[in-house]
């Protein structure tokens, strides 16, 4: 929506209609401009919150006085109280409702629908760690394809963290802030021995799962150990078109998942295994079928939903919308763990040492950053 | 139900029924049964996760034989393969599935809905640090009723993680692990201000709340600062009772919530007021006026929902389902932040000093530690 000087404003019961210079109507509510009023006493100056307290704005808030000023403002003089609000037409722009909620900035995903990102997105350790563009890369690289490489790294222990500083702070969960995928003694999950791992995602008896996982290569002179990331996203998407009545179900039957160690730890959720958002769109895929708790849905729908599962797993492990590779010392390979799934082959801890380590961010603070370097390029 | 010595079993085309002792049915399905085999091989010996692979299973899994021991299990062999599977009656009978999933453990909520809970739930610092029971009455208290005070707590920075510690990590932000609640220069959360602050719940921008919160009272010199918690179920209850338009409106609209600091947080999302679960049961109530985002649903619904959020918002305020209290300092005031809002009074930072110290767990955690200590204690 261009904003120009020729925008028109006209005030109706209650609200206010703009016509963009473009002939575009907008439509805003008294009270929403109200309750949204930007000056420095319903909007504290340097914190970042809200001071208008919305329930106390009268039912029948009106202005006595509107006029768009020369500088391309809104400027309202509001009727029985001493109050003006001003708005720059580009914010009303920016934050014009009549057609609903705009999709949020960044999230446009290519899915592997036609097979994995060719060529494999990847950045430079250095761009990342000094360039804002090429942090900027990375993170738009896994917004968009769910999976970003990133090269050269050091092969010293806590690249992982110092990469995941140029962000945020690291997720905590029970396994620690850093953990070291090795084929230990005694191992309290599966990814510390040398089995192979089918694809799944991380942490998936929590509430919120990590949002994006680093998994750093220090070490890998094994043989077998390849890793493998599925797009759940694709599958699930694969799953709509081919068998409607499996994706139904697995977008509307909360699955039990369990993690329960003989530490005192003891964690479980319960979420369709296709989670979609308030607004219908793939929001996350929770698979694990290491830490698939006994099923409890009702008798008589237990078979349907085995069905399903046994469906959708399969998809899963088709091979169709999977990369495969051997990891280098020096890669960090970082996946959107709310949509790519990852596993590996088995490896035979004998011949040869594979030391990867792992660290974890939350999706919001990973969306944050994005959105503040993009707020910058702009 | 109880397992007893004349339970029966019966072997069906799909699935085996159990007649239990005191003449009730469960079933089982054959596909069922083998996915959840406790075998070895089936289920890490040492490792919390299953092993066996629940694609590879043939649709037509049947047992060759089944029989229940003189030691209360059941022992099926497999047809079409070498395994044998033993399942404890005792353990049979608590996964039972015949009506879907059962309430978790501990999930009796008691709302404030005759007014808060009187007296107020309180533990002893030194019983919640020392004593499994101590700790263990405290989350109880947590969970059936939104809030517990820690009482006699030493008033020295830092009490709140080491409380914290006796269940898992603390749950981190951009305010950081610990958080000094003072009055200071450069603010960056209304909060660190002398500000009344209205009930609201913490983090409310971020996917996931924070689970609880423990809010450490170190020195209280100050005029005014009263501490405030209302129980937002209680009034999401009385909304649904007294408005079920505004009620039904706020459990389906996804609204914005959104933090923008100066320093490059910038972490916004869209989520209904009142949250339900999967289920249909509350699972949290979102509300913050200060961060709530411009509203962007479609214009003509938008004064349907300033009507139901001022109707909650409302409610919230209305003190009928509040708690008003001084803290002193050795108090710790724990609440379920995704159910009791919390806020205080202005006060005056010239009449004297006040010092409070904040952290959080997440609700995973907190369920956890639960579960684990009423599995010992039972």
């Amino acid at each position: 929506m261009r904003v120009q000087s020729d925008t028109g404003v006209e005030q109706l019961d209650d609200r206010l209609v703009l016509t963009w210079g473009d002939g575009r109507r907008s439509t805003f509510h008294h009270l929403w401009l109200r309750d949204n009023c930007l000056c420095p006493s319903c909007r504290h100056p340097s914190v970042p919150e809200r001071l208008v307290d919305t329930t106390s704005i009268p039912d029948d808030i009106a202005p006595a006085d509107v006029e768009l000023s020369p500088d391309d403002e809104l400027v309202i003089i509001w009727a029985g109280e001493d109050h003006r609000s001003t708005f720059p037409l580009s914010w009303l722009a920016r934050h014009s409702y009549d057609d609903g909620p705009r999709p949020p900035a960044g999230e446009s995903r290519i899915l592997w629908t036609d097979g994995p990102p060719d060529p494999v997105p990847e950045v430079a350790y250095d761009d990342v760690m000094t360039t804002d563009e090429g942090l900027r890369r990375w993170l738009v690289q896994l917004q968009r394809h769910g999976v970003s490489f990133i090269r050269d790294s050091p092969t010293v222990p806590g690249t992982g963290p110092r990469i995941a500083g140029r962000v945020a702070f690291l997720r905590n969960s029970n396994f620690g802030l850093l953990w070291d995928v090795v084929s230990k003694p005694d191992p309290d999950s599966l990814a510390y021995t040398a089995h192979a791992l089918a694809p799944h995602v991380d942490l998936v008896s929590r509430e919120m799962l990590p949002g994006v996982q680093l998994l750093h290569c220090l070490v890998f002179e094994a043989t077998g150990g390849d890793s493998l990331l599925v797009d759940g996203f694709a599958c699930a998407a694969e799953l709509a078109a081919t068998d409607p009545d499996a994706y139904e179900l697995l977008t509307t039957t909360p699955l039990p998942f369990r993690y329960r160690d003989g530490a005192g730890t003891d964690v479980s959720t319960r979420v369709p295994m296709i989670h979609l958002d308030h607004d219908g769109n793939f929001h996350e895929v929770r698979y694990s079928n290491a830490l698939l708790a006994p099923l409890d849905v009702p008798a008589d729908q237990m078979l349907d939903t085995y069905r399903a599962v046994r469906t959708f797993a399969r998809l899963l492990r088709s091979g169709r919308f999977e990369l495969r590779l051997r990891l280098q010392p020096g890669d960090v390979m970082c996946f959107d763990n709310y949509r790519v799934l990852h596993g590996r082959s088995e490896f035979d801890p004998n011949s040869g040492h594979r030391h990867l380590q792992g660290c974890y961010l939350d999706r919001d603070d990973v969306l944050s950053r994005l959105r503040a370097l993009e707020a910058t390029a702009e």
